[in-house]
């Protein structure tokens, strides 16, 4: 599993006063906390304000960068910003999100394939109005985002696609959705990853934290090998471990006994 | 979910001195918690000593009886002692256990029959030497059970099948195996329902309660139905409810909701 540590999140009210404040101590205590429970990126996105968006998300960076070597994944939707934050990045970052918007893919995909970055994909559209509902919608999308790559010379394994997961409480099939648009993904872009936020299943409803990580066993079980999530979340990292036990992905049991050991505090 | 509750069970020393001791109380205390808990059938299991398993179990009824009117499964391998029992009790019972050997299936199909008990049906052959390795193995011994049952005239519902799950400590390919023949199972009889033990699958294993709650959840989503369970298992339980949340079996997250404004203290 790939983890996109997901705390540093300027449209979070207590990120936001962190940054406001110029609080680095904050800042560099969450990173250095998700880098030592094993996030293999730190997200940062700092806010939507294009007043200040991009002077925050290099102070952002330049704190994470003070006190952890993870590498970074840049959150915005601002092809400006993004471009200043990978001159400041000191290794291969990711890029969280492109869609399928033509008009996002012609500015984001010439220097995602300069850079060799990694890019997060939406299965969704956003010069189309509304979320896609069915399986179907989000692998037309996803057939004209890796059509772009592909034609720009973008490997398959660079894409961490994010099928859009949507909360039960509203559409009572949304988990089976998800299931088999993450097996459908899985199965037509086996190079590729598949990765999201867990929270949005839960949305809702009391006791999300239970819904979530049942919802990452299931979802492994069909393909996801990424998640944007808090890496220092124990129930769900043992949910994680014991899945992959389960799946035979863990010869001799020797990640989840010395896992078990460790109490689960990091990620295998 | 039809819940089979496993406590009461002579190979356990605590329920054996129970039974020599003749300690009612304790007896009667376990069948209510989980008939309480919502067990849809209570396994009783005297134990192997063939000079007192039938009196031993009789008396087990009795003292379930006393208390709750959760139908009884009957466990047992010797065919006198399951007559005499089935006299015993007030509704129609489970019977635990058949499997492929013929001369079982002889002993046993005619008053399964007749009394229209469900029965649990293990993927083995005990006239073999032992356990069956592969899917393949065990959907051939399923073969030979389901043309017996079939010949009598029992319905394919009544059967319980169970796939046999092996600890991921000794076969790391155990949990896939499982996920593998319950699928297949389901595909060949999908009016039978599967069900089995929990406990083999972490045998070996530290934190065995979050290997067996993860099994569930992937079982469940490959079809299945029922388990040999401690009904009171609160942390198993939860996982349960938010496994058929997110399979799409929940109208309106009702049943996910009211459990968990219950503590998930009652299985559903």
């Amino acid at each position: 599993m790939i983890f996109i540590g997901e705390k540093i999140n300027g449209t979070r009210s207590i990120i936001k006063d962190a940054i406001i404040e110029r609080n680095s101590e904050y800042i560099k205590s969450i990173a250095v906390s998700q880098a030592e429970s094993g996030a293999d990126y730190i997200d940062i996105n700092a806010g939507t304000d294009p007043d200040r968006e991009t002077e925050d998300l290099l102070w952002l960076i330049d704190m994470v960068q003070s006190v952890v070597d993870t590498p970074i994944c840049i959150d915005s939707s601002t092809p400006g910003a993004i471009k200043e934050a990978i001159k400041k990045v000191n290794k291969t970052p990711m890029i969280n999100s492109i869609n399928g918007d033509p008009k996002r893919l012609e500015d984001f995909l010439p220097f995602i394939k300069e850079k060799n970055c990694s890019v997060i994909a939406l299965a969704l559209d956003e010069s189309k109005s509304g979320m896609p509902k069915t399986v179907e919608e989000r692998l037309t999308v996803l057939e004209s985002i890796f059509k772009a790559t592909r034609k720009i010379g973008i490997d398959d394994d660079k894409i961490y696609i994010d099928p859009l997961i949507m909360s039960v409480a509203t559409d009572q099939s949304a988990g089976i959705v998800a299931f088999d648009c993450i097996r459908q993904i899985h199965e037509a872009y086996p190079k590729a990853h598949i990765t999201g936020g867990l929270s949005n299943i839960s949305f809702g409803l009391p006791n999300r934290a239970l819904i979530n990580r049942t919802f990452l066993t299931l979802a492994v079980a069909a393909g996801m090998d990424s998640a944007v999530v808090n890496p220092s979340n124990t129930a769900l990292i043992e949910s994680l471990y014991a899945t992959e036990l389960l799946l035979g992905r863990d010869k001799f049991c020797r990640k989840y006994t010395v896992a078990s050991k460790n109490g689960f505090t990091v990620k295998k």
